[in-house]
């Protein structure tokens, strides 16, 4: 960003602020790419056989999420370190052989920074970047790192095949409870065009301060944290050409699928 | 692509193949990537300031199709020759200089070449390239050179700003008819997913063979031709960070104006 965006954000910020930098002199957001394995209407119709090596995920981003071959988990990315959080809660480091059907990451460089020091809820923390953002047509990649009084999350048991869809999957989900936490939430908001191809909207995962735990942010409450924006105007997209994405009907819209995924989020 | 698709297209191609050849050795699908500039929709809104230059597009590219600053006619690109077809169905060459509101461009790599000798209406030559791909879920370019009976195209006046939506537009586009002409037929199938993106299935620019006129096709009928089918597995999008795009409401769904829009075809 050529801080163009900055004076806008930094008179926004309110009372909630408690620091505003740029930490550096970031790339501007038409120069960084949001990298993309396959599309989420490909992994909710059950395409979890993984295509593309984390060996190759590896180089176009150290930050994001994801899962892995057989939706044997959640991924977050974080500093370049790749944790593979399976269904016991724990997270696993990622080899670069292992597969991913589906994930989205970038080389994180902060636009913005900031600090609060407030019990937000999650979707107060949403809400509160929305109103920060210039425009949701862009996409950003957000860390959140620090304290949490409390964070609810999920992960997802590897399956077999013949695969079930993502929602019926997502039913029978373990969950895990963190209090008093650190830790860092890692994720995207992605522009509403992209309903199809990704999640619209905010989609975050949780690693705990030592890197043990984690998974897909269903709840929490945060205490002071440094949250960090990255904006991004590029996009890259690579489609499956082996496995089973030759032969799903895509032509279908599945808003209401992803949207019963994602309520999963009030269980 | 690795020639794995090859048999199934030489054999499905029955009574109207006349050769069937892969010209060269190209890179697989997933190793090229199509360039877009902006979003469809953003076009049907009326979003028209060129805000990508030629001169950075075609490093992405040299061949596709799009249009210009202020909607001032049609893009085709061939050979790494880039076209501007204005209002009177002429075309122009482009300056790097010029920039372009939306634009799909590739490193055109055929993958499949085959002739065909029947008068097919473009419907027909349509749904025979269907019957021939092996899923709709990846991207192809198209090029389809030679002989044909008739081509009626249309090209888009420059538009002054405030700009109407696209769909107004082209109520009152100009339009050509080539009878026993020799040209190119150049442009795209894209898969359903890319609704709100790119245009779901063809979308198709005509140049004579003199390079000297062309335009959007609305219709057609062939004669003997050549045709060449990239298969493309990567995606990459640059979304404007300058103009009028960070402001547009791009969470509605615009399929019924690109409908709208595309059936001026029929006129």
């Amino acid at each position: 960003m050529k801080n163009h965006y900055l004076p806008l954000l930094c008179s926004a910020l309110g009372l909630l602020l408690s620091t505003c930098t740029s930490e550096k002199a970031p790339h501007a957001p038409g120069e960084q790419v949001l990298f993309q394995v396959s599309t989420i209407d490909a992994l909710l119709a059950g395409d979890y056989d993984g295509t593309f090596t984390f060996g190759e995920l590896r180089k176009n981003g150290d930050f994001g999420v994801g899962t892995f071959n057989g939706l044997d988990g959640e991924l977050l990315a974080l500093d370049g370190h790749y944790y593979q959080i399976r269904s016991d809660g724990k997270a696993y480091p990622v080899p670069d052989s292992a597969r991913t059907p589906f994930a989205t990451v970038v080389h994180f460089e902060a636009d913005t920074v900031f600090s609060l020091d407030r019990p937000l809820r999650f979707e107060q923390l949403l809400a509160y970047v929305d109103s920060l953002i210039p425009t949701e047509n862009l996409f950003y990649a957000i860390r959140v790192e620090g304290y949490f009084g409390a964070v609810k999350t999920r992960s997802v048991p590897r399956q077999e095949k013949p695969y079930r869809p993502l929602v019926e999957v997502v039913k029978n989900q373990p969950t895990f409870d963190f209090t008093q936490t650190q830790g860092t939430l890692a994720g995207f908001r992605t522009p509403p065009f992209m309903k199809g191809l990704n999640v619209p909207g905010y989609h975050l995962h949780f690693l705990t301060h030592d890197r043990t735990q984690g998974g897909h942010v269903l709840a929490c409450t945060l205490g002071k944290v440094k949250v960090s924006i990255d904006y991004i105007a590029g996009f890259q997209m690579i489609l499956p050409t082996t496995g089973t994405f030759h032969r799903i009907d895509l032509s279908q819209d599945k808003q209401d699928e992803l949207e019963q995924v994602e309520k999963q989020r009030d269980q």
